[in-house]
């Protein structure tokens, strides 16, 4: 049986994955967030619901000074331009591209996995990250298992389960395993609650309906969402 | 011309390399360091001394909450066990492995790079370094720079001067680019010298005796090495 370390960012994705290897293979050992500085820094705190829903130890890692160098690029997760509003898949969304942020962040959980004795590494990438995110594409988590591989001489597995996916497939996911998906923050704002217009919000509030899945979500606005997703 | 970042611990390696990137390719923009809690904490000051020589900016991040999770590993690098003595190809060395300690290093350095502007990224790593770490050798490298290049979108280079050279060959490079070698810090142990006991002080020593060049490095004790060696 694998013994496993869930990344987990507190959003949708990251945390109904982190529970089908829970159905999979059995327990999840860890579960691990990582700070760094984003906007959206209210999503740790719902990393932390997740892992007390699964009943694995809760690792939250302070890269902030990372975070600090990675703002030069200007990314509007840590500041630099005002979050887009619009559609997940549209080209402004650009702007929330953090540079390598994917590569830190398993490169970090690879390293914690393989001390704490776990073979499995989980990611909540889906098939809807693929327009604007390099760093989601099936060639690129292949790659990252590969170099970990060379790199420590182990045979540790990332699990992404969603990667040929996308988010309404999560949402059915997340509500047939029972997952307290009201415990997720998808918003990029990180204000008291969901904007319900940034990319991740319009994509949250696609999905529930796509899903068929009543959404569990308080958002400041549907509207926006649902004219520009024609729901 | 590249726009360069270099990555040194304040050891030799990293920081010839460093200055071989300078004079092939003009200024080092900015020099990197990471503390991870290593034993060996000294080395940074002397990344610090590299920078000043190079005219770079000096970058130290903190990822001291990582090392605590790679300390679990029990790696003799973050006080696990002791530091093994020997000469740094013997098998006993591998107490001094930190898991996917380089692809951390390297995917932290890749993204800052790219966020400060830079197309190239240096590392010292050297064909000495293969017997035992997995994430110095050749393959893990060439690796490592596919998968940032996938993830980001970007032409970023790693540039890796010693990966087929041994340390004699970089005590030389060091010698004709007029490094100033005695700020560089190689051993593990971190007392106030160089212990001239543990693997990097004994290939520290040897490579200056087969370098043919003036040792400038205090050691508490170089005999140990010299019958290990045989030199």
């Amino acid at each position: 049986m694998a013994s496993t370390l869930a990344v987990v960012s507190g959003g949708l994705d990251s945390t109904v994955a982190a529970f089908v290897a829970n159905e999979r293979s059995g327990p999840v050992d860890f579960v691990l967030s990582v700070d760094y500085g984003q906007r959206h820094r209210k999503e740790l705190e719902f990393s932390r619901l997740v892992a007390a829903q699964l009943g694995s130890e809760y690792i939250q890692l302070d890269l902030r000074e990372v975070g600090n160098r990675l703002a030069a690029s200007g990314t509007a997760l840590l500041g630099g331009t005002e979050v887009p509003e619009g559609h997940y898949a549209e080209e402004s969304m650009r702007s929330t591209v953090v540079p390598n942020r994917n590569m830190i962040l398993m490169s970090v959980a690879a390293g914690v996995a393989l001390s704490a004795g776990c073979d499995r590494i989980t990611l909540g990438v889906h098939a809807g990250d693929h327009f604007i995110y390099d760093d989601c594409r099936p060639q690129f988590i292949e790659l990252v298992e590969k170099t970990i591989r060379a790199g420590t001489g182990s045979e540790l597995s990332v699990f992404a389960p969603f990667l040929e996916r996308d988010k309404s497939y999560i949402v059915r996911e997340g509500a047939r395993l029972g997952v307290h998906m009201e415990n997720t923050w998808s918003c990029y704002v990180g204000g008291e609650t969901h904007c319900g217009k940034c990319g991740t919000c319009v994509e949250r509030i696609e999905a529930f309906i796509l899903a068929g899945v009543p959404d569990p979500t308080e958002y400041l606005d549907t509207s926006f969402a649902k004219e520009r997703t024609g729901l």
